[in-house]
């Protein structure tokens, strides 16, 4: 049988989430072949070594692609994407794939897009169709034109799509693929999920406590306001100072704007000392979900905020335009960087403590639904 | 006051044609500052330095990008765009232009469009909107998701526009500005114009005649069908070779397939001698519309046949997929690639001579609007 | 009177210490422009931001130029070299330099040179000729190769030029650039130096004192060697937590096995709490010279330690190959990585507290014996 | 047994004739595995598609690297060297060689030696130390600073290899692997010859006649006098244009100022239709050397001239610098860029006729003595 060459390409922490259970159906779908690169801040110790995560799940990484021109500026961003380009014509000519499949709205995924584009690779796009505030929709919305097929996580989505005149037979509601691997992720006990790394510190030093409730707050530049993320930072940090509740925050991912951000965190934690808040690089998925099943609220601008807290009914205080009209549960409450909306949030939803469960992004299967759609699809490169 | 910095990218001739009239009346308006970087085939040697169009119009080039790696495949067409995005990201750096403004659909503009993208420059769209048959429809509607103000040259332009979920108030019917130039250029006299070069021979050879009627012969590469490309050159040939009538044959443009083309051109005149046919690097637009105002028919897959054609009633025979869905006047049969078909298309055109005028893209004041609109918007890179 | 404009390019904190005097000199030469073009790690946070050193000094820079893809492994190396030679060409062309300005001995600078050399820019070269036991040497004596003028430090370096079948007539013995500017330095007072940023910690930390007598510290990695570099760093820390003397560490610079370098400094403090040891990520010139003037010994393999601590009289500790061969006064000890033989060498250094002063690199005008030449020479490209 | 792994580069036509050799050789050597890749103007259409000859050799090739950005001036030569380093950068870190082998002094092979130096992989160098006029005099010097094992092909290029400061151990003469191919080419009859492709015309115009004498004619740009070359081209062509007799011309390599070395030649063919002149794109070498074998006298600048003629005592006039100082036999005559000055020397050399053999680049058995060597040595990045 001829099988098919699926590539998947992923460049930071964030699209692994939703790529997984996807890569594990296509690797057990017999029509298909996967092939694995791995780019971006994915490869870089002062982003994690998340391409660690890849391998640890027994993937093989097919080729792996250093492109990112170090400063984080706007202009940094750009001449990565031009090296990713360069690189990727060369890997994705050796490798030859029928289709590239690549997850959500991150500019540095955009450069496998455009190299596969003019290769005349099809394409194929997991989460098109969502509408969000920031840049990302641009993104997300131009990677949908240059793609053949479509793998929206809901309904509206996907009518957003063929509003777009893409061909609705090339569109497949799917749900969300991040969900598949939140609703298998064995649940760890609380106080096990606090000895296990990277939650305890490892050097004496103090560590998050288990016995104590928790904010978990992630807030990730917005690269069109990448001049005011140190503010934006400082508001939030201030507002949960007030609150002074013990809160882990994860740092911001690679995009224009992080560095102020964390000179941001730096700077607030030696002024105020803040002995109730605890840092990381990078936690594994896994320690993740389970953070966020435990979490008393999750706090800034993460999807993950808006996307996966629904399935465990955790409050979320959603921060800024960055994620502004994405689809969400009652679970969330949209404020702006102002400290003191972002205090009333967090004090109204620490008081709520838990809301329903709704499953606003699929139900768990959408892996195995794109391997299958995958291997029985004829995609043409001409649309 | 405080002018609005304009950047007009153009790396391809058929581009500026269509930037010419824009370029004019920003040049005009008072608010509005010109900055002009030209790179990609523009400045190539092999593809006629047409870089020297614009230098003749008066022009100041600000910025010359050379970024073309060599070999006409999809490849080295993927790696150009990684150097040119390299490469602008730098020029764009130092002339900090408030908007980019590009025309059309060509993959060789796509990498201006990223680089402002990542660089938070507002981006102006020429010509969004309309469908055509071939990939450029994907860069067409790629490049509108991409922009923040867009000038389409049709209504049903912009209507498609406004579909694909770009705001309305953000569309704007101008016609399309190479009407303006085609309206404004003065007819040539016959002999005249073939006694003008590049027309006549340089050396003595023989030189195609003013007396004679003749076909003019445009035949793009398709980049989907690259591989197809020698046969259909050979196709359309094998029709005109049929017709034996005086045709004037002008090279194909830069993209993939074209070498094969220019191969497919070299061996079928050695072989045939075909003593009809006469073939030009590159003509200036001034000669290539009074070339269409005699031609008693156009015949290839340029986008002169349908958008051009029509304001002088030239028959067109419009061959292949690559403009298949575009608006035209009653001017045009298509055809496949089939040469008894194109031969028989030819045949009826030539019967028929001419159409009646019709102004499908506009009534040739779209430069002025744009510029008008350019010195009056307010536009924001959050969409 | 026609100027001759003179482009230095420099990418890397050591090598300015080595053109400030020359670029003054050049500055105040009449027949000589000067231009400035910057790149490499003096453009990042990550090392300092060091460019702004030379923005104090009054020099405008004419172009910044990032390429330094992230991962300071060898092929991250490679990949900022070809980045570096791409934007440079375009950099030199607008520039139109009639000479390109290097000195020493960088990876990091060969592109410019490289890219000067395609572009028929002829090469002066400052210290060439030196012996020395790493990498580095290879590349000195290859950028000799390139180079069509040479500003050699001493005889000795003179006559291996020439021997390497330079045209004698082309070869000049200025001395070292850097010891103009160490010599030109205000000594500071002790007490006031350990008072004045960066020394001092900003935020209530321990910071070091003017009281003790104290050890300078300052290794590189050696890039042949960059996969010991951890162990060799870590064999230095042991040999100083024996002697417990207090000691100022300044980081190691962007090359392959730096980050290995920084996380063995890390864990060492973290593992022995070593309250001695102050690190600092980058200290302007001035503050360098004044705490060297005042060390009772500098450890290390820094080129300061055998260039510049001889006019001095202070002790160096020389540690490993990569200053293997140079030239030096009387006052170094040269040992292997073996943590005994360097502790050894401290202590018996220590005791002899202050060695002669020796003038082995010149005295001190060499800038304007450079300007000079640069002004008066008819440099051809064809050597 | 551990093989070495031997990566050879090329990028250029005359490279391919000094490797093939060695490259038989190397295949054939147990201890030896062989990795071959191929850039730069090999791989383009317009300069013949060379790689071609190499794949016919039975040889495969592990890489093929389009690096060559399209302009011929010299900073698209620049760029493509960037472009290049990037590539192969990610080409040597898959193939992971021992041993880099290069050939010559070309700036297009230049890259891969760059490359090679920062990613730690030591370089054998073919044919390092001789003299010539060039600038192609200092690259092959700045080669043999840069390789850590030489292969030269004469005692005075030895000679020259340690006075530069090379290790003498390191030092190999082996005769250049050029004679090795040239003394293996069966002499083929020529009337055979004359009868095959690429020699006769294919399209029943006008061919070379075996009856009739001939002169070869090879002139390449010198790239430091790039802007004289177009006038260099007009003088030998007037020269030749006054002896005319038979000549068969072969078109200049890709560097800077062959574009407008073609347009001389085609021009002049033009203004005084030249009946005695043909010109061919490539030809492979065995039609080379027997072409030379039968030639009268071979004129230009080619270092064929120089190196192989010696080896059939043909007659040959070597014009301008580019092979100035490069040892000869006796049956070489210099000349400068002077029409009259090379019509006499023409004149003179058609007289002579014929003389005696000379083996000045060694006896043939180069590739075997480089393939021992390399299969033998223990060889050190640092040097």
């Amino acid at each position: 049988m001829n099988q098919k060459t699926i590539c998947v390409y992923t460049c930071n922490r964030s699209e692994y989430s939703r790529l997984k259970s996807v890569m594990k159906a296509i690797e057990a779908q017999p029509g298909l072949a996967l092939r694995i690169v791995v780019g971006g801040s994915q490869l870089l110790e002062r982003y994690g070594m998340t391409v660690n995560d890849i391998e640890n799940d027994q993937f093989v990484i097919n080729e792996k692609i250093h492109n990112v021109v170090e400063g984080s500026t706007p202009a940094a961003m750009a001449k990565s994407a031009g090296l990713a380009i360069i690189e990727l014509t060369t890997c994705f000519s050796r490798i030859q794939p029928d289709v590239l499949l690549v997850v959500g709205d991150r500019y540095d995924m955009l450069p496998a897009v455009v190299a596969a584009s003019y290769l005349n690779i099809p394409i194929a796009h997991i989460q098109g169709g969502e509408k969000t505030g920031s840049i990302d929709e641009s993104i997300r919305h131009v990677v949908t034109k240059f793609a053949h097929l479509h793998f929206p996580a809901t309904e509206q989505s996907k009518d957003l799509i063929i509003k777009m005149d893409e061909k609705p037979h090339r569109v497949f509601v799917t749900g969300c693929p991040s969900i598949d691997t939140i609703l298998r992720i064995t649940p760890t006990d609380r106080k096990v999920l606090f000895e296990t790394p990277p939650i305890p510190s490892k050097l004496g030093a103090r560590s998050p406590s288990a016995d104590q409730d928790y904010i978990l707050l992630i807030q990730h530049p917005n690269t069109t306001e990448y001049d005011q993320c140190y503010d934006q930072m400082i508001a939030t940090l201030t507002a949960i100072h007030r609150i002074r509740l013990q809160t882990l925050l994860i740092y911001p991912n690679l995009d224009a704007g992080s560095d102020s951000m964390v000179a941001a965190i730096r700077r607030f934690m030696m002024k105020y000392e803040c002995d109730y808040l605890f840092c990381f690089k990078h936690v594994p998925m896994e320690t993740f979900i389970n953070l966020l099943r435990y979490a008393s609220c999750i706090v800034g601008n993460s999807s993950s905020g808006i996307r996966e807290s629904c399935y465990f009914g955790i409050p979320c205080v959603n921060i800024g335009t960055r994620q502004k009209n994405r689809e969400h549960g009652s679970n969330v409450i949209n404020t702006g960087h102002d400290s003191e909306e972002i205090y009333q949030a967090i004090k109204k939803q620490l008081e709520i403590k838990r809301y329903p469960v709704e499953y606003v992004y699929g139900d768990g299967n959408a892996g195995t639904l794109i391997a299958d759609i995958l291997s029985q699809s004829d995609i043409k490169i001409q649309k």
